[in-house]
């Protein structure tokens, strides 16, 4: 039985899912898990599709392993796992960054891991990480197809003004610009959507991913037109540690008026801001919700007035709005949060059914509401999986 | 006669208006002028209300000439200048930062100007050339009245959210937060409104104010609730020269990744950006639509494109929208402009009127439209003017 590994490499943590082929030729989830807090103390979790651990190991004292060590041990106890028959005929990645050029997943060639690396100064806390893996895999098994998959990919063919920063051209010809990011959830969702309600898929859309990390992607007919994260990750909406949109003016104050470096105002404003600034107290809507504070109040109300103003802003690039679906972690389980959101977006004749959005929908609307809500689960990892099948397939 | 002069002190020229009081006891605009490139070569014309030029003065080796030398001549001018019996009771000043403190005009004293010293920090590029003309009139004449009118006090009471960026709290408690500016602006737009159409101007209305320096503003029944300035008059939409909201990610980008120093981006961010760095051409709309070329047309298309964006984002704060008032250079006298920002805000039920706005207005939306839009000059001296005489009046 044929199986695909998607894997998502990030600075402190690897994140891997197995899909089995079935006999349709569909792919099912197997198995999961997750190492983190590499460089610190690194941990391993695996889990079946039914829950049960299938492997658990700690390296209280493995500050010093490096991505690469950590996959070679992994691989070694896949080496060992009972695969039944299973065949890993690819791994797929999330690459954060595609640049100008990728607007679809590829196969890793030698030729396209130097033009990724190329592109590692658009996202430095990111994409070397995402290529490490792809290295340390390449070490170990030279002859597996590896695939990249672009978080910047469903972005790509947006409209030329979207891109545009309003700084001068010879910058935008150096990539500096507005790319875009979770474009694999972003995608998932269009699909998903279309099966679940393709009237709606046809017209004019925001997809919310709401989750550490936060965007919205307005899509029109199922294509990205306009999102709110730009040249970085940092920018658009109010995240866990990140600030979202902020005027450019007070990146420059931070420094010249209050002595912070360029690092430090990074650090500032990727680690210590958003909910976590904002509320004094925790970058996690729950912990938020359960505080009860003045301050985790604003800090979720802030979070909400925000995504109403963006969600403002993208119903204008698309023309009106006919529904807005939620997804990742506060997006498909946090039913206060989705009915600050909109409530916030009533006057573009959204009525949310309260207590169809407290059972997490999926629709989440009222029958006769304007604009359609939905809760859609994303899965970026399937997404990865259906993108490497599919390039290994046509490969062959 | 009574006389009250508004004053507004930029870094490179200083703006002056003389309005006498007309036996009703209203504000007569009399004369008015402007000293231009100051540390260049200075150069002072002044006209009287019919146009008539009262006085021309050049200064070709005048780079060293400061403000206060060169107020000292207006002075002087003024002096000799046949006033027809009119006694200037005061000078009104555009004052950029009110801070946290001044939601009002106020008479200046010894104590207030140290509170706004402390506020340079700031506005670095605007309030010490507001603060030495101040002090330079002080020297000229101590007895003469000076009230200090701010840019930032219209929004002064504007929801806590709206002026609140995701960052940790205390920076905001430290002054880094969202203020809003061209409030003086604002203030009159909306005083005309409510002469003009009441029962709008009791609504949720968007003022553009769509200059060189450029931003909307949500006002909500006349009062400020939201606006697309923030900390500094760099951020929101494109504007002539400036970037407007720009990824806090780019900027970082260009000083570790492209090795530009702060105070080099700030100059690129502040000076070669907007329009000008869009188009590679100019800053100025109207050299933008005789030019003609795909990268003007870009630049136009991309200023028209983000205020549509932006006035979706306010629409959400104000839940909803009644109508929009254009102003300031662009706003008045640019139609085709103004054709391109109202047919980008037809999805809120604006249908704009062509012919009427070919003829500048003041209303230039069909009689059916949902959204209404109107043409209004702005009129910041008269408002400072009038702010003036309030308080010395007052004082009294």
């Amino acid at each position: 039985m044929k199986a695909v590994v998607s894997l998502n490499s990030g600075s402190s943590s690897i994140k891997f899912s197995l899909f089995v082929l079935d006999t349709q030729g569909a792919l099912q989830f197997s198995a999961g898990g997750k190492i983190e807090k590499i460089g610190i103390a690194p941990s391993l979790k695996v889990r079946s599709v039914e829950g049960a651990i299938l492997l658990e190991r700690d390296w209280p004292d493995g500050a010093s392993l490096s991505h690469a060590d950590l996959l070679a041990d992994l691989f070694a106890w896949a080496a060992e796992y009972p695969l039944e028959g299973r065949e890993i005929i690819a791994i797929g990645h999330r690459v954060v960054h595609g640049g100008t050029e990728f607007a679809a997943p590829r196969l890793i060639e030698p030729d396209l891991l130097d033009a990724l690396e190329a592109l590692c100064p658009l996202a430095p806390l990111h994409q070397p990480h995402n290529l490490a893996a792809i290295r340390a895999i390449a070490a170990l098994s030279p002859d597996l197809p590896q695939v990249a998959c672009f978080d910047t990919a469903f972005h790509r063919d947006k409209p030329a003004l979207a891109a545009r920063l309003a700084i001068p051209r010879a910058l935008h010809d150096q990539g500096v610009r507005r790319y875009g990011f979770h474009g694999l959830s972003y995608e998932y969702i269009a699909r998903r959507l279309a099966e679940i309600d393709p009237a709606l898929a046809s017209g004019r859309v925001i997809a919310a991913h709401l989750g550490n990390g936060a965007s919205l992607c307005a899509m029109d007919a199922g294509r990205s037109i306009d999102t709110t994260m730009g040249f970085t990750a940092l920018d658009g909406l109010m995240m866990g540690t990140r600030c979202g949109s902020l005027d450019p003016g007070a990146v420059l104050h931070l420094q010249s008026q209050m002595g912070m470096s360029a690092a430090q105002v990074e650090e500032l404003l990727y680690k210590r801001s958003g909910l976590l600034g904002v509320s004094g107290l925790s970058s996690d809507m729950r912990t938020l919700a359960e505080a009860g504070t003045a301050e985790a109040e604003e800090a979720m109300d802030l979070f909400a007035w925000r995504a109403g103003r963006e969600a403002g802003a993208l119903a204008s690039s698309l023309g009106g709005l006919d529904g807005i679906v939620f997804t990742a972690g506060i997006g498909e389980n946090d039913a206060a949060m989705r009915s600050r959101i909109c409530r916030r977006l009533e006057w573009l004749g959204l009525e949310i059914d309260e207590i169809a959005n407290a059972g997490n929908g999926p629709l989440i609307s009222l029958p006769d509401s304007k604009v359609k809500a939905y809760v859609i689960a994303t899965d970026e990892e399937r997404m990865i999986a259906l993108h490497t099948l599919k390039i290994v397939e046509k490969a062959e």
